[in-house]
């Protein structure tokens, strides 16, 4: 951020009275320009024979890896809302948004995930534009080594491994960055 | 917003190709400037006799009324580190953060709100600069008439109907904007 969204005149790095970190602030008209996490809101399709839906990115970052439908929360919606829409948009595919089933922390990209568990309405889908293709998966077909992001993994680990059990739990974690090769 | 915060040139409302909303676009770089909902973190900070630490407001709004220490989530954070950093602005209170206990969707004002129950550690709190007072309650204590927020109380309420059971279930609510009279 270089200048101000209200005013157009060059901002600071300056902590404000009484606050406790550098926020970007205007040299004009004063106005303190917050930066705050986002969230990604994403859903576990699963069909009624188990299977679960996945979508094989069309778009950067990661791009032809497989991954849960997901993306980040507009305004004016709610968060279970965000992952039914995140879901139409990336496979066309309606879904019922059950529990909320993982949070996930990466405060090193200043982001939280939360991923709820949901039921797919039909077999009515296909990729939407972010979408190479979808597809459904068995726990015995779910491309493990062609997976997008490290969440995504962890919640489908986690996801069979309660559906034995009988019964969802709720997961959360903080994730550090990824070590790079 | 009406200015780009990279280039400093007038920003317009248009949709961008392949989205599905009206994003503020910048007229001379065509940077996109997306805006996403916010989130508020915060706690039901419980002394080991059961009360439960409350907070008068400073500032606006609902100056003067009670309130669970909360705030905006920050950057470079997990929500139960935000929530303890809030208790510690608030009420110089120390606690340790457990299970999430709700989350509350505003999406007329762009928000999630993530409460998280917690253990208050010990009686050397006092008000930090956003608080008036800070006090303990017991539940037939709770100033139930002067809560400053309805999230709060619903999570206050909830919060002492569990204790009762001898179990917390996670609770999550869809907010509709407040009834002014």
């Amino acid at each position: 951020m270089k200048y101000c969204a209200e005013c157009g005149a060059p901002v600071v790095l300056r902590m404000p009275h009484d606050d406790h970190r550098e926020r970007y602030i205007c040299t004009e008209c004063a106005t303190i320009h917050y930066q705050n996490p986002k969230i990604i809101v994403g859903c576990i399709p699963e069909w009624e024979d188990g299977r679960v839906l996945l979508c094989r990115r069309a778009i950067e970052p990661r791009h032809g890896l497989w991954t849960l439908p997901a993306g980040f929360m507009e305004n004016g919606e709610a968060a279970w809302q965000g992952a039914a829409r995140e879901t139409l948009e990336e496979a066309n595919a309606r879904v019922k948004i059950l529990d909320l089933y993982a949070l996930y922390n990466l405060p090193y990209i200043n982001q939280v995930q939360l991923l709820f568990r949901a039921t797919l309405l039909d077999l009515d889908f296909s990729p939407g534009v972010e979408s190479l293709e979808v597809q459904l998966f068995a726990e015995n077909e779910i491309p493990w080594d062609t997976l997008a992001f490290r969440p995504i993994r962890t919640t489908l680990e986690q996801f069979f491994a309660d559906r034995k059990t009988g019964e969802f739990k709720f997961h959360t974690a903080d994730l550090e960055p990824p070590v790079r090769k």
